[in-house]
């Protein structure tokens, strides 16, 4: 009786296996074959053991899949038998548009929905539908549910949503702030409230996922009340290879004046920017940090930018909620950097966020690194979106089969 | 021995008539031969007089400057005699790039570079020379100064200018940070200090020049660190009929998706956007008010998504400065909008701002609007653009002529 979560790339699957309560990881791994479809790595981590590799022939997610089923199962996809074991799959989908405003049990028109947001998502929701259609035509018996990175931001209000441009772009194009990674901010939300021992309802958070893409997010009363990101994942934060927010009219006069085309500025936006464009050395944030400590000065350059502007989000979503009860560093950057949290928190004082020093620099997440007397707290959360989609997962389910969760 | 300072548009110049001391406005006035070059305008306004009004035939910059100055001096230009009365024009330029690091006296190679940035401020620099030019030929024997919008943000750090795009953008084509409304801002921090009883060296000030455009600026000890326009001034805060910031992914789609060029989308963002695209009534905050008063609901919404802009960015630019020790309201909306005030500061408390409603709801600028127990100082300042310039000019002639302002 388990739950199976599945986030699919265009050539890679990540997956989860999680308790019916969707309380415990009983393994997770990834299967890739980007590279070498004859020999594509297969990875499976159970905990307290050692990590099972092995090399499968991938030709397309259904592949790819029987063989995630039958390593996690010890059984073949589509076989009798394994609908015991695995009695949910939960999808990871990026882009629902302004339609899902939950996690939702999959069926045609919800297909059709996910589809149709592709032009939104590219690269994200054409990959998420062929996982489903290869989990479903495998796993038939079982309810298959979508969880969505926008849910989260369904419910802004439309000051936050609406964008100040000519009102027909909302109503006949549907531009409006989306909003992403809302399974990770609504994961460390909640776990945030535990840490910090209150009620998440009573609480002001703000959530700064850090990782290659950024994104922070204001959270009152455990609902997004306002995020970085907005119709793309480009606006923002500064990331690793994506500029985030930049004057518009600096497109116009590229455009305009240097000859470079629509298409040619949002690969540079998306790819050769951030982290990369201020650094020149790369879009991973320990190679600017170990170049920056040897002494390059765009590297430094880049960090402090990077820091900068996480900060600035800090202040701007803090009072946008009247004050903040807690700080929220997660994701890779977010998690491991203590230096950039260092240099995030300078400044937050004035917002009661009072950083320790010695707890941010010996810090293993979860954990609470504001000084005992800070009247906020600051947390670093490591971030658990597989196991957010496996409770989302399970509650659709529950709900589904019109069970009460808390009794089961 | 007065100053006279000029702000030339495409057809219209604004004046002023100041004191040698740069203390006192003699006379201010306009004239604009926009709509009928035969019968154009001439507006004057004395302190403590009635507003002069008369009609005059215009050609060009140079036969607009003959009327304003045998208007204010009572002589025609170019005879003996205004050169005793006339003792330095200063003009305002918007772009003095990142050359112009404070105001200067104006030589050919300053002309010429203010007709490089041109480029720049192709609605600004060019008018701006013409209006040079007419000024020299009809005073040639006075200090001619330029006053540059930019020049207050020369000295951002590093961080604060560059944009995380590619660095080549820097380097290669000069897209960085400018800054504008830099006048105003320098104006009004120097007010604040004044208005608060304390040493502009020791504060740290949010800015808010809220008028047709709209910026923020961070001021510690006086100098710039950090402002919300850009490149260009369509980065930032929602104004009148321009955006602000959005997603640049925004562009992007609607370019690749809805075959809309990038010259119409510059103009869209220009000119059909803020508080007009949002409401639909106007670019004018007195009749989008007006309109959300008698119910109309995009209306509302357009006003509390300009507040809400206004606040996140003094929560944005505060928490650069690590607190704000004064938040000031200036231009058209900064200056008579009550209830835009009284928005942006719902949320400020945490940042030690605190409004004094009924300060607020009778304030005559300049004024102190929060509450006598506020850590930090609220104040509405008038802006004196031209007072600016004119301090501007008179110092800088002083220097030229190697004479002790202090003394003279």
């Amino acid at each position: 009786m388990n739950i199976l979560i599945l986030n699919a790339g265009s050539s890679s699957v990540k997956f989860g296996l999680f308790d019916a309560e969707a309380r415990e990881t009983l393994a997770s791994g990834l299967i890739d074959w980007t590279a070498d479809p004859q020999r594509a790595p297969l990875v499976i981590q159970r905990p307290g053991a050692e990590e099972v590799r092995s090399s499968v022939e991938v030709t397309d997610h259904r592949t790819a899949l029987v063989h995630v089923v039958q390593s996690l199962t010890g059984t073949a996809g589509g076989e009798s038998g394994q609908d015991d074991v695995i009695t949910g799959v939960g999808h990871r989908v990026v882009h629902g548009g302004a339609v899902f405003r939950d996690s939702v049990g999959i069926d045609d028109g919800v297909k059709a929905a996910i589809a149709r947001f592709s032009e939104l998502a590219p690269l994200h929701n054409p990959p998420a539908l062929e996982g489903i259609e290869a989990a479903q035509s495998l796993l038939p018996g079982v309810p298959h549910v979508a969880v969505f990175d926008t849910a989260f931001y369904a419910h802004l209000p439309p000051s936050a949503y609406l964008y100040p441009v000519p009102y027909e772009w909302y109503t006949d194009w549907g531009i409006r702030r989306f909003g992403f990674h809302g399974i990770s901010h609504a994961y460390c939300a909640g776990r945030a409230a535990e840490l910090i021992g209150h009620d998440l309802r009573e609480l002001r958070l703000v959530s700064c996922h850090l990782g290659n893409g950024c994104s922070a997010t204001a959270v009152r009363g455990g609902k997004a009340v306002a995020t970085t990101m907005g119709f793309t994942p480009m606006e923002g934060l500064m990331m690793g290879s994506r500029s985030g927010s930049i004057d518009p009219g600096i497109l116009f006069y590229i455009q305009q004046h240097r000859g470079i085309t629509a298409e040619q500025l949002d690969d540079l936006l998306n790819h050769r920017s951030g982290l990369l464009g201020v650094s020149g050395v790369s879009s991973d944030f320990r190679r600017v940090e170990a170049a920056a400590r040897s002494g390059d000065e765009r590297a430094r350059l880049a960090l402090e930018m990077y820091a900068g502007r996480v900060r600035a989000a800090v202040g701007a979503l803090a009072v946008t909620m009247g004050g903040v009860d807690g700080l929220i560093f997660t994701a890779g950057v977010g998690e491991h950097s203590a230096s950039l949290r260092a240099t995030v928190c300078e400044g937050l004082d004035c917002l009661g966020l009072r950083l320790d020093g010695q707890r941010n620099a010996v810090c293993q997440p979860d954990a609470d690194i504001a000084t005992p007397d800070s009247p906020g707290r600051i947390v670093v959360i490591h971030t658990r979106e597989e196991l957010m989609i496996a409770r989302e997962t399970r509650r659709v389910v529950c709900n589904l089969m019109n069970v009460d969760e808390q009794i089961r």
